[in-house]
């Protein structure tokens, strides 16, 4: 089994077996970061570069530390006061980084498609680390990983997602994940956070919260993007907590066994209550910990999978 | 020996004989500095994360420095623009760096106390790299190991630190420690700048800097930190430097083999007379050169130092 | 052959025999980056400080996977919000950096000259990475290289250089490592934009870019830099592209086999037509994969080469 394509900008392209593929990759790699020397030599001489358009702590120290932990060679580029400000287009950006000869470029960038563009324009494997209000492939593959862990499976799950979903790539990532691998996605939030025709999709949509939770396996709370949001979604924060917030009274309502998830960064008070975010529920520290590993196991395929001895 | 904590939070913290380890330690370190390879392999494989809530050229440096040279993995995280611009609590962004298993979280922070909050919150070792106005105990390790490489010893010295102790992490840390190890600190400064109750933690304050120059075996200079004072705190430079600059005619005061001392950054002309800091006294750039080798010493024993060989 | 200085400030200080020692030996490090493992243990254990005073895409991530590839250490500074904001000078802050004992820093600066000043001040080898509208040495070297690769020759060629002479410490490096290699240097654009004297440094000014052109060995188009021109050198974009802007009409009038370059980033449709960027007779890629080559050829020869093996 190998990949079918160069890149990683997505998983509507991925099929189940590429998806098993990362998953059972990142599987050997996690007792990798539990170890007293958590470095393996798989990508030494190999170059990724994190290409950020848009700030990010957690998803890019998560790509550096997988790269390091591999030997790769790992450059930052934080676009942002640099030749994009020269007037620079973003294709004549990554073609000069291709001449340099990178093996990945990790990409994050405000526009939605962007990651696909420079796909076609370099030879190096294209990661894309959230593209827009897209997609955000190696965070539904981290809480796949994560899900997989406390369930031993991928499918007849419920599914419940709730929150922002209009503006999420975390959502629509893994609506296709879940659905590819015949799991249920039952969404819940706002009615003017709910894309259209999101039915179409695979998605279903729950008249209330409390209602989506019902027997829920896994329950999804995405963050309130309130740097995304140009009007006004929602009358107030009260509001939102009020209808659209996890509580611990709320929870009880899914399976004795569901497991939380958030992709964070967390607005406590806003769409999680804190006492849900620490509680025996949660596995949102579990996730960032998966990161690692599942992003070690995307570099190592794109990069070094070919021929390369771990 | 061994440290009884896990962390290195502050000077408070810490007795003679761990402050006695450190600079041991570091003294086995300053050699690799002086080599054409400056790299030992002590710390392959470990995660070494500089997380730094305000600028900073020189610490970060020294820091990223002294973890490469230790073979560690270093990952810088400024946050400014990242995250917390998200609105993710302290507690949060550490605990998600937590999760993917650092060794040690290097912390600047301008709130007072904020390594300790996160110290108690994660399993990595914290070093406290400078907060707010309480302590920055790797620079007062790396001032007494530049006194002690001088003067052969930390006890019955009189040493002088000058200027504006009232913002200054560096005095307190360097207060506390002197003083632990036996020698007198005798200060001076605008009364403005004097906190209140210094006495209580063993400082002397002498009338005038004349005074308090007279038979100095060290003098410490500390930068006037205008970028933290909301107020006006003295009337201008031009009388701060005719009061409280350090010029070759006060310096005659000291002892003949006094040794000057400066933080940095230098503010040439106000606290400051480019020729004591550039004179035969200044031990400013050694500083600088052990400071790298007492970080190397603290990452060393933090994150290595237990059952593993040099 | 060894350099004479422990500096590259310019191609001003250089003569020819150096020049040709870095450009073989940026030669014999070409091959290094289409390997699957881009990585030789040259330099390990050596310290590069990458200290950038204007923000850089390329030229920063160039020398910092030319110092990974050797096996450096390489160190970001990007001095914006950091000390030199606390009222640090220059001399300061390199010799801070000094006293932590790298082996090379890198260094672009605004200020016509800076390196210089700091090369005086450190043991370091100091290499200018763009000071000003002064020099900007390893972009002439990896000109020099691409047009080596090109022609077998840096002699008895005709490089037409095109556009914002001024304001060009690209075409300033250019002129002096063309003309000391025995080519010709012939200039065209707005007479705004032409320095006065320049026919005395080695340059012929052609009446109009069409005769510039004619039997053209290489082209090279400068970037109109935008962000230096305080005033207004030229009317409009429109203006300028009608009279300066390389088109394949205006090409044509070159030799068959002439080459176009461009240190980047491109302004497209003002300095360039995308027919001609993008078209056969382009070079630009190669300059960005050749710049790679060459930063390792300098920092091996300034930091490495005396009596290391490779």
């Amino acid at each position: 089994m190998t990949l079918r394509g160069k890149d990683l900008l997505g998983i509507e392209n991925l099929n189940a077996e590429e998806i098993e593929l990362f998953l059972t990759t990142a599987a050997s790699f996690k007792e990798v970061g539990a170890r007293t020397i958590k470095k393996v030599p798989t990508l030494r001489g190999r170059t990724i570069i994190n290409l950020f358009y848009e700030p990010s702590t957690r998803t890019r120290v998560s790509f550096e530390i997988a790269a390091k932990r591999l030997s790769a060679d790992a450059i930052n580029v934080s676009v942002a006061g640099s030749s994009v400000s020269k007037g620079e287009t973003l294709v004549d950006t990554v073609r000069n980084l291709q001449a340099m000869a990178p093996d990945v470029i990790v990409m994050r960038h405000h526009a939605s498609g962007a990651p696909h563009i420079v796909a076609k324009e370099v030879e190096a494997a294209v990661v894309n680390a959230g593209d827009g209000m897209h997609e955000h492939p190696t965070q539904a593959l981290l809480d796949a990983f994560t899900i997989l862990e406390a369930k031993q499976k991928l499918s007849e799950l419920k599914v419940v997602i709730v929150g922002d979903l209009l503006h999420s790539r975390v959502f629509r990532s893994n609506l296709q994940l879940l659905t590819k691998m015949g799991s249920r996605v039952v969404v819940s939030g706002p009615p003017t956070l709910i894309p259209p025709h999101i039915q179409e999709l695979g998605a279903e949509v729950a008249p209330t919260l409390e209602q989506a939770l019902v027997d829920a396996d896994v329950v999804m709370m995405l963050r309130v993007q309130t740097e995304r949001m140009a009007g006004a979604f929602f009358p107030s924060v009260r509001e939102y907590f009020r209808l659209y917030a996890l509580t611990l009274a709320r929870l009880e309502r899914a399976k004795p066994d569901v497991i939380l998830m958030h992709p964070g960064p967390l607005n406590r008070g806003l769409e999680i209550d804190s006492a849900v975010a620490d509680g025996p529920y949660s596995v949102i520290l579990e996730q960032v910990t998966n990161g690692v590993a599942v992003r070690m196991a995307v570099l190592y395929l794109l990069a070094g999978g070919h021929g390369e001895s771990t």
